[in-house]
């Protein structure tokens, strides 16, 4: 295991008061020197006040820290939200001994609370306090609402002879989707990527793990992904070469920390791997997908444990893209359910449900009419994801 | 209240141990004379042997029988599946001495089971023998699924002095979407409607009803609304007047079931009258209502009665079109709970938790920005709604 450190970066997380139970809802996280910036936000319409400090901030390219807090999204908050958010990366600024300018924001929480900002500026000198190279655990755990399980993974890579590191830390539980799943992840390295290439590096980590998830189909209003890079660590990209080493290293990390959070979605029993292929183009592959991913006919049968086919090619076919039901192939990991459209018998439904009973499987749905694919990783809509969500305020 | 008997026609329902439970699942209705048909039908892409077979006979514009079960849907069952809808159609066709093509047929029921169409023949000489002009209550009853409640309606009304009825029987309580409800409906009325009018008069009251309703957002393989027009009463739709009043009641049948569909839709514990208004177009208020109405994070508040707003307006954020957060007004009845994209207080959220104890209310979202609107009756999602789901088949 490579440990949760990363030359140059301290972090910490801290109880401010901000949740009612007394756990940890607040958290920094500094870069010794200046770091190179990327961020992927949410698309939601409706975005949250740091969200849009963020997308300002992160144009200059560089950031120094990271101040974040669970508890209260600090959205739709009127003028006062940005405000607050304004107010909240100045007073870590200001204990870091930093430009407001270098300070990026992030919150996850209830909508449309009233921002608790006096409850973070009281506990900034505490927080800054605590700042220790070995903080990424307890930051991990100050950003967590309804996850069960803090969130984290380390990389470790070496370009020309000199390692380096990749550490994170996210959270996500519920109202996720593909379209940048609902949660915040923060990214450091000790490596040193030109700021030409790092966000298209860290998009498209982001796409290919963050975005193929879903857990209720929500999206919200704060998604944030926040990747900063010091070179502490004397470790530099400079060829094609190398950028694809810590691509690929990069890109195992985020898909990591996505199978985490839908492993640990709200009331998931059941993680599956869903592939749609044959279809006559990626975009119809990924339509049809996201369909059979985000029906709860389909999510309830996974709860049941029940090889309920029919719902799976029922959504296949209310997908908006044309299909040959008659040619429809489906497959529960290795065993075959239907063929050509028409269920495999009690045989394969015995087996299937076998299948079904295992925590993690797979579901793939050939439509044998062309070369598109897609693939997603979701999950099943529990008894627990509804207590959890019917519950979640009071 | 109009009774549930309309002239001319005839109808049964009986347990021919398709169901394993024993209930009632074969059903018959029976005009004495021609009648005039209209039909609609799922869009889903995997549709289910009978609609197919339906299609092609409805386009003779006449009809004298439907014969319709539960238990099976007769779906994705190959070329087996087409051969037992024709040999359903044509046992019942001999027992009422009918040509095989005046009778039309429907299933529904689990997707997938090889159809039990001896079981079927079995029971036809039974079934014609139980046919009588109160029959449709145990038509009602011989459609059910997952249906708590039998649903029914009739209405009457005049045309030139000559009085008419429209009755109908509708089943549908899960695998509920706009793009037509999933969902069987058979409606007779002993008015004559001119063939030119009959399908027009009928899409429409299904667009305005049936079209507009949720229940869990997915849509079926088997969906299918029938109407039968024999004219036995005299009665006679001659003018544009005719056809305004007979649309009318007919509007107001449909919107009636499908009230009756969403109340008793899979766990339902609140029927939520939703409009989006304001849009810059019909359509964008359409997506919006659409995603919120979908939306499982707004579904499990409705159920714990938490006037989450925040969750709403993240809904709406996500739908894929434009809208300015800061012009949002939402309202839960009367209450106002969001002015200009930021919450009315706690005063408000009192009030709205109050609104959101009603088994029945409305939600309203003005986007400020245009002429567009959409409404749909939608629903909650509960722990039984789960519950169900996951053990429908066991």
């Amino acid at each position: 295991m490579v440990p949760l450190t990363c030359k140059g970066f301290t972090a910490c997380g801290m109880a401010a008061g901000i949740k009612k139970n007394g756990s940890l809802d607040l958290g920094m996280l500094v870069s010794d020197r200046p770091a190179r910036v990327a961020a992927v936000f949410t698309r939601n319409r409706v975005q949250a006040a740091p969200v849009k400090l963020d997308r300002e901030r992160v144009k200059s390219g560089s950031a120094r820290a990271v101040i974040v807090n669970a508890g209260n999204a600090n959205c739709a908050n009127g003028p006062q939200g940005l405000i607050a958010a304004e107010a909240m990366a100045a007073a870590a600024a200001r204990v870091l001994n930093l430009p407001d300018e270098q300070v990026l924001v992030a919150s996850t929480g209830v909508i449309g609370a009233p921002f608790p900002i006096h409850k973070v500026e009281a506990a900034m000198p505490a927080l800054a306090g605590g700042l220790s190279p070995n903080g990424l655990p307890d930051l991990a755990r100050a950003i967590m609402t309804t996850d069960t399980r803090p969130k984290t993974g380390a990389r470790e890579g070496s370009l020309d002879g000199v390692s380096y590191r990749i550490v994170a830390v996210a959270k996500g539980a519920g109202m996720i989707r593909p379209d940048m799943a609902t949660m915040l992840c923060f990214i450091c390295t000790d490596a040193d990527i030109p700021v030409s290439n790092i966000q298209m590096v860290l998009k498209r980590s982001v796409d290919g793990s963050f975005n193929r998830i879903t857990i209720d189909g929500d999206s919200s209003t704060n998604d944030t992904v926040i990747l900063l890079a010091n070179g502490a660590s004397g470790a530099r990209i400079e060829t094609d070469n190398d950028r694809v080493d810590f691509q690929r290293l990069l890109d195992d990390l985020c898909m990591d920390l996505a199978r985490q959070m839908v492993k640990d979605g709200e009331g998931v029993t059941k993680v599956v791997d869903l592939t749609v292929c044959g279809a006559r183009s990626d975009e119809d592959a990924r339509a049809i997908a996201d369909t059979i991913a985000h029906s709860p006919l389909v999510k309830t049968a996974f709860f049941g444990e029940d090889a309920n086919w029919g719902r799976i090619i029922a959504a296949a076919g209310r997908a908006g893209v044309f299909l040959d039901p008659e040619r429809l192939d489906l497959y529960f990991d290795d065993v075959q359910m239907v063929k050509d459209g028409t269920g495999c018998g009690p045989d394969a439904e015995e087996k299937a449900t076998g299948v079904l009973k295992k925590p993690e499987f797979s579901v793939a749905l050939d439509l044998n009419q062309g070369e598109g694919t897609a693939s997603m990783l979701t999950c099943d809509f529990s008894l627990d994801y509804v207590k959890i969500n019917a519950d979640y305020r009071s």
